[in-house]
């Protein structure tokens, strides 16, 4: 593997280092380290941050690249489920080439670390899960791209997808994700003990989707932490979009957010603007990984969303009325550290032993890397330049 | 002034058209027109939009250009606006240069009209109202710029505002500010009285900021109806935020948006994604007008915001939940003709007639220009092609 020196740029907006990389790894960061014959790329006192990560997305979904799909679809979340399955049934969606665009898209904004729920259902099988495999094969050694295998369509209410999901964690999904076991399933309890049983079955973690409002969703909730105590689940364990403890009394949301922090069981937020939100202040003062993702990207969901994970930062400080720089940089967290924590990617950061992931862009601190997503200027993937100047090298 | 054929765009989308545009105005829309000696510029088949409208923005506050601000400033009201003054004061903020480089900015991705409050205070007396003028003057055929004379540090509490208020509108300014009489003057009837009294003598139009929420800005929004009436300005009063409508109950609500359709009452919205806001789609269908703005663009208030409408037209659509093509298509009307109905900027739209206030851009439908914001590929105001390829003309 090439090694690499980077010169003069200033890790989170720190004073300017080199940062010399060996074997795809961060092996010294120092002024003024010498050249020895490495390949020497030149920071111009550029901003570096680590590689970014989106914690929540669903890859197979997207019709990024592709002629405007227009959205006429009804409001509510059965609609839009059953809107997709029809529409991926006749246009015969190619989850391997739509799931391909959006990850080069990510890796070429300096994303290089995905996690991905992948719809499984008793229409489609196991066909969203083999294209994202197949992206996931042809973008390995430059991204890590985890997948949930997800029941969109519902777990409980479409007898067999227990079975397609068990399958798709012997073909290589490495979660067991889960979808509103009141909203959806209607039985929270029988829901959750067959996502949980795969899960322990596989010895794999497990992400839920959570959108279950209010007490609703306080009470599912309750179950998953129930279960996650039960079966020793203890920092394996990530809800999705919790919208519940954004709307539920301050009181019960302490509890609950205590009980996740004792447990380890982290929150995924998409920070939706037109919803109640774990505010994320809150959740990290009680010890409760918080982290980010765009959700779908251009969809037949949504017409947002960008391949770009400053730009989620950007919405989850909106949300949060994140103002001041110290929040900028708590909104940079969720899309860095607080992701790779609460999604357990490892070697990850700017130090040595990281691997070596890397971003670079033109801008004086954090803060304005998040208000104002200035292109990534480059972007070093596992040690190797994989972007220049926003775009990705063949 | 020089005439111009503009070949092949589809006006919002729709069947491609050639416009022909005389002495500054749309003259015919329509396939084929003869070139007969006038400038011609080929569209290539792009998504044609009126001039963009911002409808509540601070050009005087911006720091857009210059070194990143860093803030670590207080989350009450009170503490921004005490901070941002004696910020100016120390730095000796330009305001001239400050709004020229926010202006032009707006310029190049398509905003031919702004309406921008200017704080008037009894430290920095009209200087900021000056430097704006400045903007104003030298941006005229280009840019249309309405001024808001805006008693940001309070009206009844810092004596002598009123006065500054009645010569800020002697010397250029097109509009009574006002600034949440109840929250900020304390005297919600006297505060009004001498905002209504200012407009009365002059014969101008009023813009209050109302962030007051709940009950206490339903209150204050009573008294500005109520002296609408009793001073007959219908159709001359705009509310900016109305944050109360977001959370009053909505019986409530909706019997404050009959009275404010009734009067031709409308609303500027910047559609912040933490606090409640006047619901676009409710408001329209009561018959309020309700239009968009950035509010400060990167100054000392805030990180965020850029100098792109079709920018702010996402952020609606993202707090609205506003997905299919229809509803983005609303989010586009809040920059475009329910700004121009709400601020009172006349000939305007795409129709002979109408000012040849023209954007062009990639974009196949209206939808995909607000939730992808395609660089700017032409811009023409009042006839002429101030900017190409997102970059202003010299």
């Amino acid at each position: 593997m090439t090694d690499l020196l980077l010169r003069n740029v200033r890790p989170y907006g720190r004073a300017p280092v080199d940062v010399l990389v060996r074997d795809g790894f961060i092996a010294t960061m120092a002024a003024g380290i010498p050249a020895d014959g490495v390949i020497v790329e030149d920071g111009m006192g550029g901003l570096l941050l680590p590689g970014l990560i989106e914690g929540h997305t669903h890859l197979d979904k997207t019709l990024w690249g592709l002629p405007w799909y227009r959205n006429a679809v009804g409001p509510r979340l059965e609609d839009r489920i059953d809107n997709e399955r029809a529409f991926r049934a006749a246009s015969g969606h190619d989850a391997a080439a739509a799931s391909r665009r959006l990850a080069e898209a990510f890796l070429a904004s300096g994303t290089t670390r995905i996690r991905t729920h992948v719809d499984i259902d008793t229409e489609a099988g196991l066909k969203h899960l083999r294209g994202v495999l197949e992206t996931r094969a042809a973008l390995a050694g430059r991204m890590e791209i985890q997948i949930v295998a997800f029941p969109q369509s519902g777990l409980l209410i479409r007898p067999g997808t227990d079975a397609l999901l068990d399958r798709a964690l012997m073909e290589g999904a490495d979660l067991v994700g889960g979808l509103d076991p009141c909203g959806i399933d209607r039985d929270a309890v029988r829901s959750l003990d067959v996502v949980f049983g795969l899960a322990e079955r596989h010895g794999k973690g497990i992400d839920i989707h959570l959108h279950e409002p209010d007490e609703t969703g306080a009470f599912s909730l309750d179950l998953i932490l129930e279960r996650t105590a039960a079966l020793c689940m203890q920092g394996r364990v990530v809800v999705s979009h919790a919208f519940c403890l954004g709307s539920v009394p301050v009181a019960r949301r302490d509890a609950l957010l205590a009980r996740m922090a004792e447990l380890r069981v982290a929150i995924a937020t998409t920070a939706p603007a037109s919803r109640p939100v774990p505010p994320v202040a809150v959740c990290k003062a009680a010890g409760v990984t918080i982290f980010g993702g765009n959700d779908g990207i251009r969809d037949t969901w949504t017409p947002h969303g960008r391949p770009d994970m400053l730009h989620r930062a950007m919405l989850i400080a909106l949300r949060n009325d994140f103002r001041r720089d110290d929040e900028l940089e708590a909104a940079l967290h969720c899309v860095t550290d607080a992701a790779a924590a609460g999604c357990g990617f490892t070697a990850y950061g700017l130090q040595p032993g990281a691997r070596a992931d890397l971003v670079l862009l033109d801008a004086e601190t954090i803060a304005e890397a998040v208000a104002a997503q200035p292109p990534r200027r480059l972007v070093v993937a596992n040690g190797q330049v994989v972007a220049r100047g926003a775009a990705l090298l063949s």
